[in-house]
């Protein structure tokens, strides 16, 4: 059966002032009504029910988790007491599932990222948890550039390793760092480098494999919570397990070093909302570029974007800005410096802003 | 008797959204605890005690004037049921005070006007007034300019017509328009052109002369009132006459017309908060250039003006920004565009936006 593992854990730290400890990207309204996780959650819906869906998130969201999503089982929501990063996390969801479906195939899903073709992401889920069901690949999702993105890693492509006729799957030959944009560049042109998106499908079984062969401190840990998963012991044993934990991403933990890793393609207008900037892509623009949520009026401005929903807001002359303004705190941002949320962070730290963090 | 009749008709649109329609310029607290109009007021206060203060205002504003001056006499508080320049409310203020007494002296000043050094100012004023006390002076106030400002009136100085010690006055020997950059530049380095800073003072009796002579249709007109100042009929009276006036200021009606007027310079750092922009000048700056009213966090930032007393407000990467917050409406202005926000207006009225205007 084909689970989904929606990783919630992140804490939003780029999104600020709307995002905050306690209201991390994943609850926020960024694209509409509807939270990135529920729009994740009900972009699964059509392959996945309800009660095959698992999120993992941070204690301090699992209350919030579940007033956005109602309809998960309870079962189903698993606390982390700690963020220990995605090779953590997946392990232990797939100890949780395999417990009650030893052939658990699970698709690990990050909560806060928006995809705007939402039939070639079903298909591509499809065909990626039916290569999966065939064999003990693990199946990472490869996204279809569109820019010399210099932000994410890529992955390199060789063989063509299962041909599903609506999809092909590659073995991926590499995982490479972000790339300068020279190079970015040449792996955008050469069609045989795609973005890693970090969302994978796999048997439960076949990942908790890689992990003993790869990262075998990870899976001793992890084993050690596997008896006393859903039972009443489980929160307990899992905070007593995490404590003593590393950090570690699946990729740097497993990905990297498995040699039964494929690579699907997908090319469904993906869009992970690495920040404020990444808004121009996902709220429609005016005429000259800007993009703006609330009531919004521009003057001579050009390519800004703009989220205040409490109050009239005016820009005149205003280029290449990000504005967002919240009840306690207002930011303004250049453009091209929206990842600087996170050293503006550590600022408002040292003012003695904590309680706006 | 010296008196001081301070106009306080701005409508203040230069400064939304922190100045509306019912809280214009001279009753905002621009820089610092205290309203523009209290500013004025308090800086006079040495020279002319509040009995002899009279205060200019439209009706709209009235209540909020006694607010903020709750020590001013009701009867030295008029108020104009149109705004009709400056003209006819010098006019009216001299009939009202030549009621009282013939001899009546009188300062003529703006609300909402910044005068950094005091005493400076206090002595200009007290030779201004000697200098109207020895004849039928018309006395204009020339700001001694500190760089080529295209924005403001200038005034060409004449001969000394006399020397009084610590200040000589000239005769004004012509009013010209705002100057382009290049005539400007010529202006201040010629040292025979000062700003007209819209400030006067004479004899009420001059000053009615004077617009009985160069203004024939408008003494007439508020010549039909005077009999009624300071009776129970006054405000129906003034409403009566003010419905028919038309808009007309000092300058073009008299200044610009009559041969008595002498020109004193005036030296005390005075700034006329023309715009969000002049507060540069106003609020201290940090080593970037930025100022701010407010909780502000700069990051990267040079050079802005930041207005935003509720919530904390961060910057990043920002040049050359006016950024004001209020309650219902925000604006954020490229610095060099502050006058705009006129034009801005005009916008949010066809928006629809009229109520916060």
């Amino acid at each position: 059966m084909l689970y989904a593992v929606i990783m919630a854990g992140g804490s939003g730290t780029r999104f600020w002032p709307e995002s905050r400890r306690k209201r991390p990207k994943q609850l926020l309204r960024i694209s509409g009504d509807k939270s990135m996780i529920r729009l994740t959650v009900e972009r699964i819906l059509p392959a996945i029910p309800y009660e095959r869906v698992m999120v993992v998130t941070g204690v301090a969201h699992a209350q919030e988790i579940r007033r956005e999503l109602p309809e998960l089982l309870e079962e189903m929501l698993v606390e982390e007491p700690l963020g220990r990063n995605t090779a953590p996390c997946i392990a232990l969801a797939a100890h949780k599932l395999i417990k009650n479906d030893p052939d658990a195939i699970m698709a690990v899903l990050p909560a806060d990222h928006l995809i705007g073709r939402e039939d070639e992401f079903l298909g591509a889920l499809s065909a990626g948890a039916e290569l999966a069901a065939s064999g003990d690949f693990l199946i990472t999702y490869g996204i279809v550039p569109n820019r010399p993105e210099t932000g994410f890693g890529y992955i390199r492509l060789g063989r063509v390793c299962a041909d599903m006729g609506t999809a092909k799957a590659y073995e991926a030959a590499g995982f490479v760092e972000k790339p300068d944009h020279a190079t970015a560049l040449d792996y955008v042109a050469s069609g045989q480098y795609l973005w890693n998106g970090g969302m994978f499908v796999w048997q439960a079984r076949a990942v908790l494999k890689a992990i003993e062969n790869h990262a075998p401190d990870l899976s001793r840990a992890v084993a050690a919570i596997a008896e006393h998963l859903n039972t009443s012991e489980e929160s307990a044993a899992v905070r007593r397990v995490y404590q003593g934990l590393q950090s570690e991403s699946i990729d740097k933990a497993v990905m990297e070093k498995a040699g039964n890793v494929l690579c699907l393609p997908l090319d469904a207008d993906w869009n992970d909302v690495g920040s404020w900037a990444a808004l121009s892509d996902v709220w429609p623009p005016d005429k000259e570029g800007n993009c703006s949520q609330g009531e919004v009026v521009f003057l001579d401005s050009r390519e800004c974007v703009v989220s205040s929903p409490h109050k009239v807001t005016a820009l005149i002359g205003a280029e290449d800005l990000i504005v967002v303004d919240t009840p306690d705190a207002l930011m303004i941002c250049r453009r091209d410096q929206a990842q600087d949320v996170r050293r503006l962070r550590e600022l408002l730290k040292e003012r003695g802003y904590d309680h706006l963090l």
